[in-house]
């Protein structure tokens, strides 16, 4: 899922993020709770025609946001409070209003409010973690099943509303991280995330609870990898079984002229690009490398073209999106 | 024509621009002379290729971005010795040095390098920039003439190679601007550009100046007024018998939140358009005011979003491309 932020996936413009073949794509519910407001988005008709997106949405819970406020937030067991980074004020996010502002934004998928725990966590640091998640998570869901009949856009499809995913937690222990998707399980939600990974924790530490987890969760209902990854992660992680994952990483990036090849990771401010006349991946078949030399968009970068995010996050989205393109066909020939 | 700075009309992909209706956009020689440089250009086969665009292109000479330099240029008979903005680096524009760049650079058609007459100007300081500007447009022609078979694509297109205008100096004295109107038509140039307005100027002395002068330019040949201007302007001075004209302003006024709409000046960051879902302009079929609201491209600029200066200038180059569609029509019926 290409990440929308503030809803807009960076420097892209949703008719081309649709060319693109992105069937989902990611809000973040902090940014938007923030501007233009989750109250504004629903008078407005919701998420999806505010920013005129007519594919799937997800939003998460806010959780993550402002657990990367480290310094400006305080965890009870009631929810957090924070600050805004925009302009210092102060909000307090509950499990109750992560759904309330989340049935507002009327994702399709909204996801349960989580503490993400960090990294490096001792056992007892990752079981309070774990314990506050659980209870937030079963409130989630008890406020999320009192409520979802109210997203605005409900008449337009006959009663079919938003789904809620359960996030498991744990840290880097593999048997809270089983009890955590157990009883999630249990909570019978729509579908499950695995997140507090790669948060800098080891790379092999991140596949191994990836592994612990999924068979935990059922095969039926979408299994969904939170904030990952590099490309050969986002293949490793879907041929293991995992459905949905989520990154600013291509997007990000792209940004910063970091570009995503078959031939690995190209860093196209490097001056030894700046005659080269082929395309950024001859390999890819996406409308940057069928047009633009790395020349050009080298030049571009070092000049501050605004056209040289564009093109850049075009290319990564599009090198990112024919991975799951080529794993997806490749599992269904093996089934 | 839609200025492409350095090779890039800001924020715009290429073929947005083509499916705009744009045939011919422009190129500064100053910043492509700064980076990547005309040399590297010229070794990539020239700056069609370099950035991908298959129209027509226009380089000017760059001296109006060396008279924008006012604290870091000294001017002589010989030419213009200038500091870079970018590195305080030290250079010389002459009429000889500006072809040669342009004809490196390869555009469809190249500018004489001329003095842009600051204004206000009084009489001696005009006629004293004139009779710079005339004496640099012979040692344009002269070395273009000398050198123009060796543009880079020429073997392409069977030996067709670059055009050479001639630019109008004068101020806001017209006799001046027709002598110098008369002295470059005799020195036979393939169009005529009339510069050194929209620097200052009342409207009232812009309008003047061009109705003195177009009817002492041939009407067989392109007559070009630089850097006008407003929509208003542009079809006024269409209809006068101008027949190009190139303006930073539908870019630049797009990233910073001014949209031009059939009802006039439009600054999409007022808070009254926070939750209006119009289109940003009902009267406008361009693929943004089909697409988004009022309110979303409000959000996008509050936010910072890189995706406000895109959409913001897809619409504002093609309001003004169908300003000039709308004139070049009614111009053909009433024939």
């Amino acid at each position: 899922m290409p990440v929308g932020t503030a809803g807009s996936v960076k420097a892209v413009p949703q008719d081309i993020v649709e060319s693109l073949g992105a069937q989902i794509i990611l809000g973040n519910t902090y940014h938007l709770y923030l501007r233009p407001g989750h109250e504004a988005i629903r008078r407005m008709g919701g998420l999806h025609r505010f920013i005129s997106w007519p594919g799937a949405m997800l939003t998460d819970s806010g959780g993550f946001q402002v657990y990367s406020l480290t310094r400006l937030r305080k965890v009870s067991d009631e929810g957090v409070q924070f600050r805004s980074h925009l302009d210092g004020s102060s909000h307090v996010f509950t499990p109750e209003h992560s759904m309330d502002v989340q049935i507002a934004l009327g994702a399709d998928i909204a996801m349960a409010f989580d503490e993400c725990t960090e990294y490096p966590a001792d056992r007892d640091r990752a079981r309070e973690s774990l314990r506050l998640t659980m209870a937030w998570a079963q409130r989630s869901l008890a406020h999320f099943r009192a409520h979802k009949n109210e997203v605005v856009w409900l008449d337009e499809l006959n009663g079919r509303t938003q789904r809620l995913f359960g996030i498991v937690q744990g840290g880097v222990y593999a048997d809270l991280r089983r009890e955590s998707a157990q009883r999630l399980v249990e909570m019978d939600f729509d579908g499950y995330a695995i997140g507090g990974l790669s948060v800098g924790e080891p790379r092999h530490l991140t596949l191994e609870m990836i592994a612990e987890v999924l068979p935990q969760l059922p095969a039926d209902k979408p299994r969904y990898v939170m904030g990952v990854g590099y490309p050969d992660e986002i293949e490793q992680y879907a041929r293991l079984g995992v459905d949905m994952m989520d990154c600013v990483l291509p997007t990000r990036a792209a940004r910063h002229g970091l570009l995503f090849t078959s031939e690995g990771r190209m860093n196209i401010k490097n001056r030894k690009y700046a005659e080269d006349q082929a395309p950024p991946d001859p390999a890819c078949d996406c409308m940057v490398c069928r047009r633009y030399s790395r020349a050009y968009l080298r030049h571009l970068i070092q000049c501050g073209e605004p056209l040289a995010g564009t093109l850049n996050s075009i290319h990564n989205l599009a090198y990112y999106l024919e991975i799951m393109r080529r794993v997806r066909e490749s599992l269904e020939t093996a089934q």
